[in-house]
């Protein structure tokens, strides 16, 4: 049986499609205290849940934390990875079984047995959720109830369950038929190469490095010959060059996300200097999804959405006040407390709180600070995709990947996350 | 059964006690190949050894590296920890056992089955060192063979065996008061205290910051009736202050490290621009260790050696080229390459390679770059002081922590480390 609470306004997430009418809370095996929702772990009791994230199986002691994060360098101390999936399973898993969904587009935060050994703790900056729980005899039951609540998964077309080939990165187009001949002439079978961002021009969205990939389309053509599909990546942001029309027409029609006073939000990721279509307002999200047509027109019917968690290499104006405190520290004697603040200040450029609490959103009609929504962008730019899929090419079943991911995009994507190829982060991160 | 192998020219480390004439190598369990010394592990066998480090008991499935670095934040991934002990055992323990040393200051690496999965590798940068091969029946046999061969391990007086109060910092002495008296009202037996960093004058060796720690003298005295013992830490680098009589003193007598031109070598650690005391050159060594003298009259009996693999936060010279080349990035569209060129710089100032390969010592009469004698530097630091307690009060028994390590140092302190006070970095850095 699922059970539907609501506290405060929460932000819709799209995630559940059931129409279930809501309940009144009262205390059960969930208790609702001033920080969050608990729970009394049994000494034996497994917890399951959250999606692929680090450590084991079973998730008692540690502390987890969605809220999509760009982290290919994630160990086993590592709090949060590139999916929020708020979903954990408890009890005994065949007479007595629970499921907790927590729907929200912020930050929860599950303190599974690590602060207090048998304390399951869930909670959030804000109320402001939706709360789904099942109560069923097994793991099996519940799951089952899970899956009705958020409806069909996203089914990849046949060829991507077959082998494919992705590093980073194939810089020329030589290269990509040099592997696909390889594998070849090794009798390896291959259904798919991946085409990370080298056959870009200069790592701008909907654009070809004609330099390196001059025919692109031939390319493309010869490697369906193959029966290779060619899956290139798409970025999260937007490239700030005057002339590029990705970016003229963004900016020309608002579609990128604004700053505090209402200018476009200037971050740096693989282009330099980028600007965020806003991916959950429904022009830019229709204009974005557009631009996918570029691509298509040239045969590919495969993409791998990244950079989407999103991922801020720096926010202009953060990277403005290190260079200026650079100065400062230029002129110190640099001691045990000076030298780790400036090695710290640089160590936090990256993925800063206050930059994704620095940007807005056009959402379903209001706006939001991007921090309240910020695990919605990935799936949101995935539908962007989707979406123009749909209109443009519907008879076609094309690949989708995403890097960032939450529950609403399952019917629409595949979840990847990312990982340096190292054996050492394959287990936490990929595998379970 | 030992046998002592030499091969080049070993660096002497006085890590070996026991006198035993050298064999002529051949390849047995242990080949010896171009890249090293290779051992076949049968599928269940477990490989011990390497001292405090990350991983399990059983060390099979990672890669080593002898390479004393400090690193609190050490996880499953880290290579090096703060000790250099190049010794394991293989075999099947009850019959057939093997004990495999390698007796060099410079760096080796212990490939145990990570490149290749039935593969132990046992490499190094110069093929110069003695090689102790034990056989024996039993895991016990070869430990025991293995503690003949380096002599008998320091033990520390009795009161160290108590519990002891650390953190960082105690930043007054009423500071350190309270914490014994609340100590006390709680009924909690104590019998040591540590006093980090910020006992000093500005992060200085050998000083006292009288604005926070007025009567030194008398808080020793005063925790003493207590029944606590004061530990204060001593910093492997002297800062470089006009007046500061030990910076002038070793100046003066040539007793710093130099670097290819013969000029002082500066770092940066605590207390920022810093020299390293050429501990291991004989009247160097002796006038640093003659400096406890001034915590020794002030009645400590307990010392804690730190910052002696030797960490380096920062060269002077590295540090100059880093604000030069900030100025560059500061013109620049820092895109995926620059942004992260720069980042990895900055990441890359601490502890950089290229430094430990850039300053020299006088050692045993002939002059060695420091990263061919690299795991000495803490145990000589460390020889320092104990050889001035046998000098200044010899019928104490002091108590004497370092935290770089390796084996010629363990007749004369207790090796530590260091980490974060993390759950997650006790279990790999801290128990096993």
């Amino acid at each position: 049986m699922v059970r539907k609470y609501i506290f405060g306004e929460p932000i819709e997430t799209d995630a559940v499609v059931k129409g279930i009418a809501p309940s009144t809370w009262s205390d059960g095996v969930f208790q609702k205290k001033e920080d969050g929702f608990h729970y009394s772990l049994k000494e034996d009791e497994i917890v399951y849940g959250l999606g692929e994230n680090v450590r084991g199986t079973n998730k008692r002691g540690w502390r987890y934390i969605s809220n999509c994060t760009d982290n290919p360098n994630h160990c086993e101390n590592t709090n949060s990875l590139y999916g929020a999936h708020n979903f954990i399973m408890v009890g005994d898993g065949v007479r007595e079984t629970y499921g907790f969904f927590v729907d929200t587009p912020g930050k929860v935060t599950f303190d599974i047995g690590y602060t207090d050994i048998d304390d399951l703790s869930i909670s959030m900056e804000e109320e402001n959720c939706k709360i789904y729980l099942i109560e069923a005899p097994s793991y099996r039951d519940v799951v089952q109830e899970f899956r009705e609540l958020i409806g069909r998964s996203y089914i990849a077309p046949r060829w991507a369950f077959g082998y494919g080939q992705s590093r980073w990165s194939y810089d020329t187009a030589d290269e990509v038929c040099e592997v696909a001949a390889e594998y070849k002439k090794h009798n390896i079978p291959i259904d798919s190469i991946y085409l990370d961002i080298d056959y870009m021009e200069r790592y701008k969205d909907f654009t070809i490095n004609r330099d390196s990939f001059a025919d692109f389309e031939e390319l493309v053509e010869e490697m369906k010959k193959e029966k290779i599909h060619l899956v290139p990546i798409i970025d999260g942001g937007v490239k700030k060059e005057d002339g590029y029309d990705v970016y003229e027409e963004g900016k020309a029609n608002g579609y990128f996300c604004k700053d505090g006073n209402g200018e476009d939000f200037i971050i740096g990721v693989w282009p330099g200097k980028c600007c965020f279509p806003d991916m959950l307002d429904d022009k830019a999200r229709q204009w974005f999804g557009d631009k996918y047509r570029f691509l298509i027109d040239k045969g590919i019917d495969g993409f791998w959405n990244d950079m989407n968690e999103p991922a801020i290499f720096y926010s202009e104006k953060r990277l403005k006040k290190v260079f200026e405190k650079m100065e400062d520290y230029k002129k110190m004697n640099l001691d045990v407390n000076t030298f780790f603040e400036m090695t710290g200040m640089i160590g936090s450029i990256c993925n800063n709180p206050e930059d994704y609490a620095s940007f807005y959103h056009n959402y379903k009609g209001k706006r939001y600070r991007h921090d309240q929504v910020h695990n919605l962008f990935g799936y949101y730019m995935t539908r962007a995709a989707s979406e123009a899929f749909e209109r443009y090419v519907p008879e076609k079943r094309i690949l989708l990947f995403s890097r960032a991911c939450c529950f609403p995009e399952h019917p629409i994507s595949v979840c990847i996350g990312s990982e340096e190829s190292g054996r050492e982060t394959m287990l936490p991160g990929g595998l379970i």
